[in-house]
């Protein structure tokens, strides 16, 4: 259910997912519901398999159990694949939830590394096509920096999932759920939270 | 090494420090570095055990290690035991991290209930002394609620952590580096994240 820009407020509740570092076979995933970019509140953890093909079924069961659920509009990922190339479907994501997904990128997907890589795992096929299905790639620039950020969108227009990455990026040109899902992550995971390049 | 509060400014280093719930031996404790009320700039984590005598050593050994240790000013910690009665000597605290510590409660603590408790464990005059250390305890009253809080501190005078809280407490009357340090604890232990009475 796509909706609109005329709906977008500053407050909008965003649910920022990112997983941890890659020390174990059970890869840590973590939630948080911020309003905007400003205030965090609430966190949600869940656990996926590492190079497995669970991650969309766990992040469905995460949210749906989650109080916040009914609040949260938008869903923001980073990249589609989790705990190394365990595969986010954000069509199946957006349908279960009723929220929009938004995917950032720091970079252009190179698809053709992608799918090499893929081919030491099981299941490539299965794997390259749930990647494909993200879609379009667009381009977004943010106030805080001239290097843009790349999205892909799921449930929601490009138009709006810009105003939203834009709004929400009060800190750096990285939302502010996702940068600090990135730093709740991998601090309780390594002990001390640690940046992306 | 008691500071003025000339020197506050709203963007002053805090580290917030709270603890999980009692679900195991083995309890996760969660700091989190703030700029002023504002700003979350990294994450810690580390492990105390279940009404154990090592809190105090475990946090110095956690900050000790931390990259952000020469930035941040102020340690804030919620009550002086954590992981249900290991007591953190929060004037061992102040003298090896170099950090002012202020304590904050939601309520006046009642010592005699806690003394009581305390002679279900072992060695509950040496737990007693160390939560006495924590000295004096003053009333705050933020800009958002007409309920106080009270406050104990070490290294810090009482009307410098007095500004601080206030100015940290940006989001409710627990400031923020403890509002997010709880978030975050409860959220990775319970799955979801849960509020304090």
């Amino acid at each position: 259910m796509p909706f609109s820009l005329f709906h977008i407020k500053p407050e909008i509740r965003i649910l920022g997912i990112d997983d941890s570092a890659l020390v174990s076979e059970r890869i840590l995933v973590v939630g948080t519901f911020f309003r905007g970019g400003m205030w965090l509140d609430g966190v949600l953890s869940t656990y996926i398999t590492r190079d497995g093909m669970d991650a969309t079924d766990s992040l469905i069961r995460m949210i749906s159990a989650s109080k916040h659920r009914n609040q949260a509009r938008v869903i923001m990922l980073d990249g589609v694949t989790y705990g190394g190339f365990n595969p986010i479907d954000i069509v199946r994501l957006n349908e279960s939830t009723g929220m929009g997904v938004i995917v950032l990128m720091r970079s252009m997907p190179d698809f053709e590394n992608i799918k090499n890589a893929l081919y030491h795992l099981e299941y490539p096929d299965e794997r390259f096509e749930i990647i494909k299905k993200a879609g379009r790639i667009s381009r977004v620039v943010t106030s805080h920096s001239h290097t843009p950020v790349y999205i892909q969108c799921a449930g929601i227009d490009e138009m709006s999932a810009t105003r939203i990455v834009q709004l929400s990026a009060t800190h750096s040109n990285i939302p502010e759920p996702l940068r600090v899902a990135h730093l709740i992550a991998t601090g309780i995971i390594c002990g001390e939270s640690c940046g992306k390049p």
